[in-house]
Protein backbone atom coordinates (compact mmCIF):
# COMPACT_ATOMS: atom_id res chain seq x y z
CA UNK A 1 0.00 0.00 0.00
CA UNK A 2 1.15 3.53 -0.74
CA UNK A 3 2.75 5.28 2.28
CA UNK A 4 0.65 8.37 1.34
CA UNK A 5 -2.73 6.86 0.34
CA UNK A 6 -4.65 10.12 0.72
CA UNK A 7 -2.34 12.14 -1.56
CA UNK A 8 -3.87 13.03 -4.94
CA UNK A 9 -1.37 15.69 -6.04
CA UNK A 10 2.36 16.27 -5.69
CA UNK A 11 3.68 19.84 -5.73
CA UNK A 12 7.38 20.06 -6.57
CA UNK A 13 10.01 22.53 -5.65
CA UNK A 14 12.09 22.84 -8.83
CA UNK A 15 15.52 24.53 -8.41
CA UNK A 16 17.75 21.89 -6.84
CA UNK A 17 14.93 19.40 -6.32
CA UNK A 18 14.08 18.61 -9.97
CA UNK A 19 16.95 20.31 -11.80
CA UNK A 20 20.66 20.58 -11.07
CA UNK A 21 20.98 24.37 -11.17
CA UNK A 22 24.58 24.40 -9.97
CA UNK A 23 25.97 21.97 -12.52
CA UNK A 24 23.94 23.50 -15.36
CA UNK A 25 24.97 27.09 -14.61
CA UNK A 26 28.62 26.15 -14.18
CA UNK A 27 28.60 24.29 -17.52
CA UNK A 28 27.31 27.38 -19.34
CA UNK A 29 29.79 29.66 -17.55
CA UNK A 30 32.66 27.34 -18.50
CA UNK A 31 31.65 27.78 -22.14
CA UNK A 32 32.38 31.48 -21.61
CA UNK A 33 35.80 30.46 -20.25
CA UNK A 34 37.44 31.67 -23.44
CA UNK A 35 36.55 35.17 -22.24
CA UNK A 36 37.65 34.84 -18.66
CA UNK A 37 39.15 32.46 -16.15
CA UNK A 38 37.15 32.42 -12.92
CA UNK A 39 35.82 30.27 -10.12
CA UNK A 40 32.51 29.45 -11.77
CA UNK A 41 31.19 27.52 -8.80
CA UNK A 42 31.63 30.67 -6.72
CA UNK A 43 29.94 32.79 -9.41
CA UNK A 44 26.95 30.41 -9.58
CA UNK A 45 26.72 30.23 -5.79
CA UNK A 46 26.79 34.02 -5.45
CA UNK A 47 24.07 34.42 -8.08
CA UNK A 48 21.90 31.79 -6.37
CA UNK A 49 22.51 33.37 -2.93
CA UNK A 50 21.27 36.72 -4.24
CA UNK A 51 18.08 35.03 -5.43
CA UNK A 52 17.55 33.31 -2.07
CA UNK A 53 18.08 36.55 -0.14
CA UNK A 54 15.65 38.47 -2.37
CA UNK A 55 12.90 35.85 -2.41
CA UNK A 56 13.06 35.44 1.37
CA UNK A 57 12.92 39.16 1.96
CA UNK A 58 9.84 39.46 -0.29
CA UNK A 59 8.22 36.35 1.25
CA UNK A 60 8.41 38.20 4.59
CA UNK A 61 6.61 41.24 3.16
CA UNK A 62 9.50 43.17 1.56
CA UNK A 63 9.27 44.87 -1.83
CA UNK A 64 10.85 43.76 -5.10
CA UNK A 65 10.08 42.05 -8.39
CA UNK A 66 7.92 38.92 -8.28
CA UNK A 67 9.43 37.93 -11.63
CA UNK A 68 12.57 35.87 -11.15
CA UNK A 69 13.93 36.73 -14.61
CA UNK A 70 13.98 40.37 -13.58
CA UNK A 71 15.48 39.51 -10.21
CA UNK A 72 18.19 37.27 -11.71
CA UNK A 73 19.17 40.04 -14.10
CA UNK A 74 19.49 42.66 -11.35
CA UNK A 75 21.67 40.30 -9.31
CA UNK A 76 23.81 39.45 -12.36
CA UNK A 77 24.45 43.13 -13.06
CA UNK A 78 25.45 43.67 -9.43
CA UNK A 79 27.89 40.74 -9.47
CA UNK A 80 29.49 41.99 -12.69
CA UNK A 81 30.15 45.36 -11.00
CA UNK A 82 32.16 43.82 -8.14
CA UNK A 83 35.98 44.08 -8.22
CA UNK A 84 36.26 40.29 -8.50
CA UNK A 85 34.06 40.00 -11.62
CA UNK A 86 34.37 43.42 -13.31
CA UNK A 87 36.97 42.17 -15.81
CA UNK A 88 34.53 39.43 -16.83
CA UNK A 89 31.66 41.91 -17.00
CA UNK A 90 33.65 44.24 -19.26
CA UNK A 91 33.79 41.44 -21.85
CA UNK A 92 30.07 40.60 -21.70
CA UNK A 93 27.94 42.48 -24.22
CA UNK A 94 24.26 43.17 -23.54
CA UNK A 95 23.12 40.29 -25.81
CA UNK A 96 25.56 37.99 -23.99
CA UNK A 97 24.16 39.12 -20.62
CA UNK A 98 20.59 38.58 -21.90
CA UNK A 99 21.52 35.07 -22.97
CA UNK A 100 23.43 34.27 -19.78
CA UNK A 101 20.45 35.39 -17.68
CA UNK A 102 18.29 32.81 -19.46
CA UNK A 103 20.57 29.97 -18.34
CA UNK A 104 18.00 29.51 -15.55
CA UNK A 105 15.49 28.46 -18.26
CA UNK A 106 17.89 25.77 -19.53
CA UNK A 107 18.70 23.80 -16.39
CA UNK A 108 19.13 20.05 -16.74
CA UNK A 109 17.11 17.58 -14.68
CA UNK A 110 18.68 15.15 -12.24
CA UNK A 111 18.98 11.71 -13.90
CA UNK A 112 15.84 10.34 -12.22
CA UNK A 113 13.68 13.45 -12.79
CA UNK A 114 12.22 12.78 -16.24
CA UNK A 115 11.52 9.02 -15.87
CA UNK A 116 10.26 9.58 -12.33
CA UNK A 117 7.85 12.36 -13.31
CA UNK A 118 6.43 10.35 -16.23
CA UNK A 119 5.76 7.47 -13.83
CA UNK A 120 4.31 9.73 -11.12
CA UNK A 121 2.02 11.46 -13.62
CA UNK A 122 0.19 8.15 -14.08
CA UNK A 123 -0.57 7.96 -10.34
CA UNK A 124 -1.36 11.54 -9.28
CA UNK A 125 -1.46 15.16 -10.43
CA UNK A 126 2.07 16.56 -10.68
CA UNK A 127 2.70 20.29 -10.67
CA UNK A 128 5.49 22.70 -9.92
CA UNK A 129 5.26 24.97 -6.89
CA UNK A 130 8.32 27.08 -7.49
CA UNK A 131 9.54 30.60 -6.94
CA UNK A 132 10.57 30.63 -10.62
CA UNK A 133 8.27 32.58 -12.94
CA UNK A 134 5.81 30.72 -15.15
CA UNK A 135 7.67 31.26 -18.43
CA UNK A 136 10.96 30.15 -16.92
CA UNK A 137 9.31 26.96 -15.66
CA UNK A 138 7.67 26.28 -19.05
CA UNK A 139 10.95 26.74 -20.92
CA UNK A 140 12.74 24.52 -18.42
CA UNK A 141 10.09 21.80 -18.79
CA UNK A 142 10.53 21.83 -22.57
CA UNK A 143 14.34 21.80 -22.23
CA UNK A 144 14.53 19.03 -19.62
CA UNK A 145 11.40 17.03 -20.63
CA UNK A 146 9.42 17.51 -17.42
CA UNK A 147 5.80 16.50 -18.11
CA UNK A 148 3.98 18.73 -15.60
CA UNK A 149 0.19 18.61 -15.47
CA UNK A 150 0.41 22.32 -14.76
CA UNK A 151 2.88 24.97 -13.71
CA UNK A 152 2.21 26.81 -10.45
CA UNK A 153 4.53 29.69 -9.73
CA UNK A 154 4.65 31.86 -6.64
CA UNK A 155 4.29 34.72 -9.16
CA UNK A 156 0.65 33.68 -9.62
CA UNK A 157 -0.01 34.02 -5.91
CA UNK A 158 1.71 37.33 -5.21
CA UNK A 159 4.63 36.26 -2.99
CA UNK A 160 7.41 33.69 -2.73
CA UNK A 161 7.81 30.49 -0.77
CA UNK A 162 7.93 30.02 2.20
CA UNK A 163 5.01 32.48 2.47
CA UNK A 164 2.01 30.22 3.31
CA UNK A 165 -0.17 31.91 0.70
CA UNK A 166 1.90 30.31 -2.07
CA UNK A 167 1.18 26.78 -0.80
CA UNK A 168 -2.47 27.65 -0.16
CA UNK A 169 -2.77 29.03 -3.71
CA UNK A 170 -1.63 25.76 -5.24
CA UNK A 171 -3.94 23.70 -3.03
CA UNK A 172 -6.95 25.91 -3.78
CA UNK A 173 -6.57 25.70 -7.54
CA UNK A 174 -6.27 21.92 -7.39
CA UNK A 175 -9.67 21.88 -5.61
CA UNK A 176 -8.14 19.68 -2.90
CA UNK A 177 -7.76 19.72 0.86
CA UNK A 178 -4.22 20.35 2.16
CA UNK A 179 -3.79 16.75 3.36
CA UNK A 180 -4.51 15.53 -0.19
CA UNK A 181 -1.41 17.39 -1.43
CA UNK A 182 2.25 16.60 -0.76
CA UNK A 183 5.13 19.02 -1.21
CA UNK A 184 8.31 17.43 -2.63
CA UNK A 185 11.58 19.27 -1.97
CA UNK A 186 15.29 18.93 -1.31
CA UNK A 187 15.14 21.73 1.29
CA UNK A 188 13.55 21.06 4.65
CA UNK A 189 12.55 24.73 5.18
CA UNK A 190 10.18 24.37 2.19
CA UNK A 191 8.62 21.23 3.67
CA UNK A 192 8.27 22.78 7.12
CA UNK A 193 6.32 25.68 5.57
CA UNK A 194 4.14 23.25 3.59
CA UNK A 195 3.40 21.26 6.76
CA UNK A 196 2.29 24.45 8.49
CA UNK A 197 -0.72 24.68 6.14
CA UNK A 198 -1.49 20.94 6.48
CA UNK A 199 0.28 19.47 3.45
CA UNK A 200 2.07 16.13 3.48
CA UNK A 201 5.83 16.26 2.93
CA UNK A 202 8.36 14.28 0.87
CA UNK A 203 12.07 14.97 1.26
CA UNK A 204 14.61 14.04 -1.40
CA UNK A 205 18.26 14.73 -0.60
CA UNK A 206 20.16 16.26 -3.55
CA UNK A 207 23.92 16.86 -3.57
CA UNK A 208 24.89 20.28 -2.28
CA UNK A 209 21.29 21.48 -1.88
CA UNK A 210 20.60 21.49 1.83
CA UNK A 211 21.39 24.59 3.84
CA UNK A 212 24.15 24.79 6.49
CA UNK A 213 23.02 23.64 9.90
CA UNK A 214 20.48 21.12 8.61
CA UNK A 215 21.33 17.65 9.79
CA UNK A 216 20.04 14.43 8.29
CA UNK A 217 16.33 14.80 7.59
CA UNK A 218 14.25 11.98 9.00
CA UNK A 219 10.65 10.86 8.79
CA UNK A 220 8.20 11.39 11.63
CA UNK A 221 8.33 7.62 12.21
CA UNK A 222 12.08 8.00 12.82
CA UNK A 223 11.57 11.01 15.13
CA UNK A 224 12.04 13.61 12.39
CA UNK A 225 9.94 16.23 10.60
CA UNK A 226 8.74 14.83 7.27
CA UNK A 227 6.28 12.18 6.12
CA UNK A 228 8.55 10.43 3.66
CA UNK A 229 12.20 10.46 2.53
CA UNK A 230 13.05 9.08 -0.92
CA UNK A 231 16.29 8.76 -2.89
CA UNK A 232 14.72 9.40 -6.32
CA UNK A 233 11.47 10.26 -8.09
CA UNK A 234 11.40 6.76 -9.55
CA UNK A 235 11.47 5.33 -6.00
CA UNK A 236 8.62 7.73 -5.09
CA UNK A 237 6.61 6.51 -8.11
CA UNK A 238 7.14 2.90 -7.08
CA UNK A 239 5.96 3.68 -3.54
CA UNK A 240 2.84 5.61 -4.59
CA UNK A 241 1.92 2.93 -7.13
CA UNK A 242 1.90 0.16 -4.53
CA UNK B 1 6.97 30.86 -44.00
CA UNK B 2 4.58 30.76 -41.04
CA UNK B 3 1.55 33.04 -41.44
CA UNK B 4 2.12 34.15 -37.80
CA UNK B 5 5.93 34.42 -37.59
CA UNK B 6 5.92 36.59 -34.47
CA UNK B 7 3.74 34.21 -32.43
CA UNK B 8 5.61 32.36 -29.66
CA UNK B 9 2.63 31.07 -27.70
CA UNK B 10 -0.86 29.80 -28.46
CA UNK B 11 -3.61 30.21 -25.87
CA UNK B 12 -6.53 27.85 -26.39
CA UNK B 13 -10.16 28.13 -25.54
CA UNK B 14 -11.08 24.60 -24.44
CA UNK B 15 -14.84 23.85 -24.24
CA UNK B 16 -15.95 23.33 -27.84
CA UNK B 17 -12.59 24.35 -29.31
CA UNK B 18 -10.42 21.47 -28.03
CA UNK B 19 -13.06 19.12 -26.62
CA UNK B 20 -16.50 18.08 -27.83
CA UNK B 21 -18.48 18.95 -24.70
CA UNK B 22 -21.87 18.29 -26.32
CA UNK B 23 -21.12 14.80 -27.59
CA UNK B 24 -19.29 13.83 -24.40
CA UNK B 25 -22.02 15.03 -22.04
CA UNK B 26 -24.77 13.41 -24.10
CA UNK B 27 -22.89 10.08 -24.11
CA UNK B 28 -22.69 10.07 -20.31
CA UNK B 29 -26.34 11.08 -19.97
CA UNK B 30 -27.38 8.27 -22.31
CA UNK B 31 -25.63 5.82 -19.97
CA UNK B 32 -28.11 7.03 -17.33
CA UNK B 33 -30.90 6.27 -19.81
CA UNK B 34 -31.83 3.21 -17.81
CA UNK B 35 -33.07 5.65 -15.19
CA UNK B 36 -34.92 8.03 -17.44
CA UNK B 37 -35.84 8.72 -21.05
CA UNK B 38 -35.13 12.32 -21.99
CA UNK B 39 -33.90 14.66 -24.68
CA UNK B 40 -30.26 14.58 -23.61
CA UNK B 41 -29.18 17.10 -26.22
CA UNK B 42 -31.61 19.56 -24.67
CA UNK B 43 -30.38 18.73 -21.16
CA UNK B 44 -26.74 19.27 -22.18
CA UNK B 45 -27.61 22.48 -24.01
CA UNK B 46 -29.53 23.86 -21.03
CA UNK B 47 -26.65 23.05 -18.66
CA UNK B 48 -24.16 24.71 -21.00
CA UNK B 49 -26.41 27.75 -21.46
CA UNK B 50 -26.54 28.25 -17.68
CA UNK B 51 -22.74 28.24 -17.60
CA UNK B 52 -22.51 30.79 -20.44
CA UNK B 53 -25.04 33.10 -18.77
CA UNK B 54 -23.25 32.93 -15.43
CA UNK B 55 -19.72 33.41 -16.76
CA UNK B 56 -20.79 36.38 -18.89
CA UNK B 57 -22.58 38.04 -16.01
CA UNK B 58 -19.50 37.66 -13.81
CA UNK B 59 -17.15 38.81 -16.62
CA UNK B 60 -19.17 42.03 -16.67
CA UNK B 61 -18.66 42.57 -12.95
CA UNK B 62 -21.48 40.46 -11.47
CA UNK B 63 -21.05 38.25 -8.42
CA UNK B 64 -20.86 34.46 -8.31
CA UNK B 65 -18.45 31.56 -7.99
CA UNK B 66 -15.23 31.74 -10.01
CA UNK B 67 -15.01 27.96 -9.74
CA UNK B 68 -16.82 26.28 -12.62
CA UNK B 69 -17.30 23.02 -10.71
CA UNK B 70 -19.35 24.93 -8.15
CA UNK B 71 -21.22 26.79 -10.88
CA UNK B 72 -21.98 23.61 -12.87
CA UNK B 73 -23.37 21.98 -9.73
CA UNK B 74 -25.65 24.90 -8.91
CA UNK B 75 -27.00 24.87 -12.48
CA UNK B 76 -27.46 21.09 -12.40
CA UNK B 77 -29.49 21.30 -9.19
CA UNK B 78 -31.69 24.02 -10.71
CA UNK B 79 -32.33 21.96 -13.86
CA UNK B 80 -33.27 18.90 -11.81
CA UNK B 81 -35.88 21.00 -9.97
CA UNK B 82 -37.72 22.01 -13.17
CA UNK B 83 -40.99 20.20 -14.03
CA UNK B 84 -39.37 18.74 -17.17
CA UNK B 85 -36.50 17.08 -15.32
CA UNK B 86 -37.81 16.55 -11.78
CA UNK B 87 -38.64 12.87 -12.43
CA UNK B 88 -35.03 12.34 -13.53
CA UNK B 89 -33.74 14.30 -10.53
CA UNK B 90 -35.77 12.16 -8.13
CA UNK B 91 -33.84 9.12 -9.32
CA UNK B 92 -30.39 10.72 -8.97
CA UNK B 93 -28.73 10.18 -5.60
CA UNK B 94 -26.19 12.67 -4.25
CA UNK B 95 -23.23 10.45 -5.28
CA UNK B 96 -24.76 10.15 -8.77
CA UNK B 97 -25.11 13.96 -8.95
CA UNK B 98 -21.50 14.39 -7.77
CA UNK B 99 -20.33 12.03 -10.47
CA UNK B 100 -22.51 13.56 -13.19
CA UNK B 101 -21.18 17.03 -12.35
CA UNK B 102 -17.66 15.78 -13.03
CA UNK B 103 -18.58 14.83 -16.61
CA UNK B 104 -17.06 18.21 -17.53
CA UNK B 105 -13.67 16.81 -16.39
CA UNK B 106 -14.05 13.84 -18.77
CA UNK B 107 -14.76 15.51 -22.10
CA UNK B 108 -13.26 13.91 -25.21
CA UNK B 109 -11.06 15.84 -27.63
CA UNK B 110 -11.99 16.41 -31.24
CA UNK B 111 -10.13 13.87 -33.44
CA UNK B 112 -7.38 16.35 -34.41
CA UNK B 113 -6.85 17.78 -30.92
CA UNK B 114 -4.30 15.39 -29.45
CA UNK B 115 -2.08 14.91 -32.55
CA UNK B 116 -2.34 18.62 -33.34
CA UNK B 117 -1.33 19.74 -29.85
CA UNK B 118 1.66 17.37 -29.76
CA UNK B 119 2.84 18.82 -33.08
CA UNK B 120 2.18 22.43 -32.01
CA UNK B 121 4.04 21.91 -28.72
CA UNK B 122 7.25 21.41 -30.73
CA UNK B 123 6.84 24.82 -32.38
CA UNK B 124 5.52 27.14 -29.65
CA UNK B 125 4.28 27.29 -26.07
CA UNK B 126 0.75 25.85 -25.84
CA UNK B 127 -1.51 26.68 -22.91
CA UNK B 128 -5.19 26.71 -22.07
CA UNK B 129 -6.95 30.03 -21.51
CA UNK B 130 -10.31 28.73 -20.39
CA UNK B 131 -13.11 29.66 -18.05
CA UNK B 132 -12.87 26.13 -16.65
CA UNK B 133 -11.18 25.82 -13.27
CA UNK B 134 -7.60 24.57 -13.05
CA UNK B 135 -8.41 21.14 -11.64
CA UNK B 136 -11.10 20.54 -14.26
CA UNK B 137 -8.62 21.41 -17.01
CA UNK B 138 -5.92 19.15 -15.52
CA UNK B 139 -8.31 16.20 -15.25
CA UNK B 140 -9.53 16.80 -18.80
CA UNK B 141 -5.95 16.92 -20.11
CA UNK B 142 -5.19 13.57 -18.46
CA UNK B 143 -8.45 12.07 -19.78
CA UNK B 144 -8.12 13.34 -23.36
CA UNK B 145 -4.27 13.36 -23.62
CA UNK B 146 -3.81 17.10 -24.12
CA UNK B 147 -0.10 17.91 -23.56
CA UNK B 148 -0.37 21.51 -22.31
CA UNK B 149 2.81 23.33 -21.34
CA UNK B 150 0.69 24.92 -18.64
CA UNK B 151 -2.92 25.43 -17.65
CA UNK B 152 -4.20 28.99 -17.42
CA UNK B 153 -7.69 29.39 -16.06
CA UNK B 154 -9.71 32.56 -15.69
CA UNK B 155 -10.00 31.46 -12.04
CA UNK B 156 -6.33 32.46 -11.60
CA UNK B 157 -7.06 35.97 -12.84
CA UNK B 158 -10.25 36.73 -10.90
CA UNK B 159 -12.84 36.93 -13.68
CA UNK B 160 -14.06 35.08 -16.79
CA UNK B 161 -13.46 35.58 -20.49
CA UNK B 162 -14.26 37.86 -22.29
CA UNK B 163 -13.04 40.18 -19.48
CA UNK B 164 -9.74 41.61 -20.86
CA UNK B 165 -7.92 40.94 -17.61
CA UNK B 166 -8.08 37.19 -18.26
CA UNK B 167 -6.21 37.55 -21.59
CA UNK B 168 -3.76 40.03 -20.07
CA UNK B 169 -3.10 37.61 -17.18
CA UNK B 170 -2.07 34.84 -19.56
CA UNK B 171 0.17 37.14 -21.60
CA UNK B 172 1.88 38.57 -18.53
CA UNK B 173 2.78 35.20 -17.07
CA UNK B 174 4.23 34.06 -20.40
CA UNK B 175 6.56 37.11 -20.23
CA UNK B 176 5.49 38.02 -23.77
CA UNK B 177 4.02 41.00 -25.58
CA UNK B 178 0.39 40.60 -26.71
CA UNK B 179 1.34 40.35 -30.42
CA UNK B 180 3.57 37.36 -29.57
CA UNK B 181 0.49 35.44 -28.37
CA UNK B 182 -2.39 34.06 -30.43
CA UNK B 183 -5.79 33.08 -29.08
CA UNK B 184 -7.27 29.94 -30.67
CA UNK B 185 -11.05 29.51 -30.43
CA UNK B 186 -14.19 28.23 -32.13
CA UNK B 187 -16.13 31.30 -30.94
CA UNK B 188 -15.52 34.64 -32.57
CA UNK B 189 -16.53 36.64 -29.45
CA UNK B 190 -13.51 35.15 -27.66
CA UNK B 191 -11.19 36.18 -30.51
CA UNK B 192 -12.64 39.67 -30.70
CA UNK B 193 -11.92 40.15 -26.99
CA UNK B 194 -8.36 38.79 -27.44
CA UNK B 195 -7.76 41.19 -30.35
CA UNK B 196 -8.84 44.10 -28.14
CA UNK B 197 -5.75 43.59 -25.98
CA UNK B 198 -3.46 43.13 -29.02
CA UNK B 199 -3.34 39.36 -29.39
CA UNK B 200 -3.29 37.55 -32.73
CA UNK B 201 -6.33 35.38 -33.49
CA UNK B 202 -6.90 31.90 -34.94
CA UNK B 203 -10.44 30.69 -35.66
CA UNK B 204 -11.32 27.02 -35.97
CA UNK B 205 -14.93 26.20 -36.85
CA UNK B 206 -16.34 23.31 -34.78
CA UNK B 207 -19.72 21.71 -35.38
CA UNK B 208 -22.51 23.37 -33.42
CA UNK B 209 -20.20 25.72 -31.52
CA UNK B 210 -20.75 29.16 -33.01
CA UNK B 211 -23.45 31.39 -31.58
CA UNK B 212 -26.64 32.34 -33.45
CA UNK B 213 -26.18 35.38 -35.66
CA UNK B 214 -22.50 34.74 -36.41
CA UNK B 215 -21.97 34.31 -40.14
CA UNK B 216 -18.94 32.71 -41.74
CA UNK B 217 -15.81 33.95 -39.99
CA UNK B 218 -13.18 35.27 -42.38
CA UNK B 219 -9.61 36.43 -42.13
CA UNK B 220 -8.65 40.09 -42.27
CA UNK B 221 -7.18 39.40 -45.74
CA UNK B 222 -10.67 38.31 -46.81
CA UNK B 223 -12.33 41.33 -45.22
CA UNK B 224 -13.11 39.59 -41.92
CA UNK B 225 -12.04 39.88 -38.28
CA UNK B 226 -9.41 37.24 -37.55
CA UNK B 227 -5.78 36.64 -38.51
CA UNK B 228 -6.12 33.00 -39.51
CA UNK B 229 -8.82 30.37 -40.06
CA UNK B 230 -7.87 26.68 -39.88
CA UNK B 231 -9.83 23.45 -40.18
CA UNK B 232 -7.79 21.51 -37.60
CA UNK B 233 -4.95 21.80 -35.10
CA UNK B 234 -2.83 19.58 -37.32
CA UNK B 235 -3.28 22.08 -40.17
CA UNK B 236 -2.29 24.86 -37.75
CA UNK B 237 0.85 22.93 -36.76
CA UNK B 238 1.77 22.47 -40.41
CA UNK B 239 1.33 26.21 -41.06
CA UNK B 240 3.34 27.34 -38.01
CA UNK B 241 6.12 24.87 -38.81
CA UNK B 242 6.63 26.23 -42.31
Amino acid sequence: MSPLPEVKALLFDVFGTVVDWRGSVIRELELLGKLHDGDWNEFATTWRRGYLENTRRIAQGGTGSLNVDTMHREILENILETPQWKAFGDKLTTPARNNLNLVWHRLDGWPDSTPGLYALKKEVVIATLSNGNVRLLIDMAKHADLPWDTVFSSELFGSFKPDPKVYLGGIKHLSLEPHNCAMVAAHVYDLQAAATVGMRTVYIPRAGEEFPGVNEVKTKAEGGDVDLVVKSFTELADLLGQ
